[in-house]
């Protein structure tokens, strides 16, 4: 069985995270699970235990903690939400492809458990097309191309733990070069290379 | 100008390196300098200079290798051939990428003097078919089988110098893995990054 991809989709908020996310799951050629959430919260109306989110007590939130289950997690208005590791352990293993949409906070905490995903800096477009704006205008104040620039780099310094920086110039294009990166990671040597030398050893046995 | 990228095209000898590198080539929207190696033997009739090679005498060539300008050379019935780095460097500061067909020995010789190359490890189906046909057939000598086994672990083994592993199972088909490959290496952080910096270097000074 070959092992899953997994799949984080990150970068600053606003860049449209989201709606790239969404447009993924709407094309036909893309079978992903999508990571499912651990949260404290009562479910809303209409939400499925296991679909939406896993639903849990605070109890049994604290248990997958301290048992280290927890890819990333954070407490917000009193509730807690997170990424199970299990869940996307087992999804993977049955040689699933996992996506996580998460904020670059929580992509540096699950990076550190699981490397191995294929980490998608999401960039805004505006980043590439700074300078030539900055410069075309003419007319910005130095206050205010200092403010620009320090938030580029504080952005550029975040893509540096990432293994792709795809611009979300148009969703569409974005979502393809997505559905590209996914392929070409399937090619990677470090992700083939396990499964040859597993039909090595057999071939050995 | 955005750096281009040099593509190793490698695997062990008989896998259709050449075929492939020849398809690719032909590909419409595929935009490539092929490296163009430098050799001390004398040009064929019809053989250009700076186009089939660089002829060179063996003084030059044993300069540029004092140097430390050939990526890698070997020495060939009396004549040396080699990779001469000023070429591709040249190439890629212009923007454009570089296509390197090489065998195995060669490729990691490249790779110690440029690790920022996509190195792709072209495999021969049977590889991924030998368990399979090996046990299929069930009236194979234990003897082959090991030869089989054993050839296959040195395979294996030269393939973990490698970032990609391409299935030639159809020449059309490793191509285009090939193009994926190369859209998605120019989405890399590594890549990406210094040219954000240098924006970024630039907007501060």
């Amino acid at each position: 069985m070959k092992r899953g991809v997994l799949i984080v989709l990150s970068g600053p908020s606003g860049v449209g995270k989201g709606t790239v996310r969404k447009a993924l799951f709407e094309e036909p050629d893309i079978d992903f699970q999508y990571s499912i959430s651990m949260t404290t919260r009562q479910p809303r109306s209409g939400e499925v235990n296991g679909e939406d989110y896993f639903f849990v007590t605070r109890d049994e939130f604290e248990t997958e903690i301290a048992n280290g289950d927890m890819l990333e997690y954070a407490e917000y208005v009193g509730n807690y939400y997170g990424t199970p590791k299990k869940f996307i352990d087992q999804t993977l293993a049955a040689g699933r492809d996992v996506l996580l949409e998460i904020d670059v906070q929580g992509a540096l905490q699950v990076k550190e458990k699981m490397p191995e995903g294929a980490y998608i800096f999401l960039t805004p477009p505006d980043l590439a097309a700074l300078k030539e704006r900055l410069i075309g205008r003419g007319t910005e104040a130095m206050e205010v191309i200092d403010r620009r620039v320090s938030a580029a780099t504080a952005e550029i310094r975040m893509m540096a733990n990432y293994d792709y920086a795809v611009v979300n110039d148009e969703v569409s294009l974005a979502v393809n070069r997505i559905k590209d990166i996914i392929k070409v990671e399937r090619l990677r040597v470090n992700r083939v290379l396990p499964e040859y030398i597993k039909m090595i050893e057999e071939l050995e046995a």
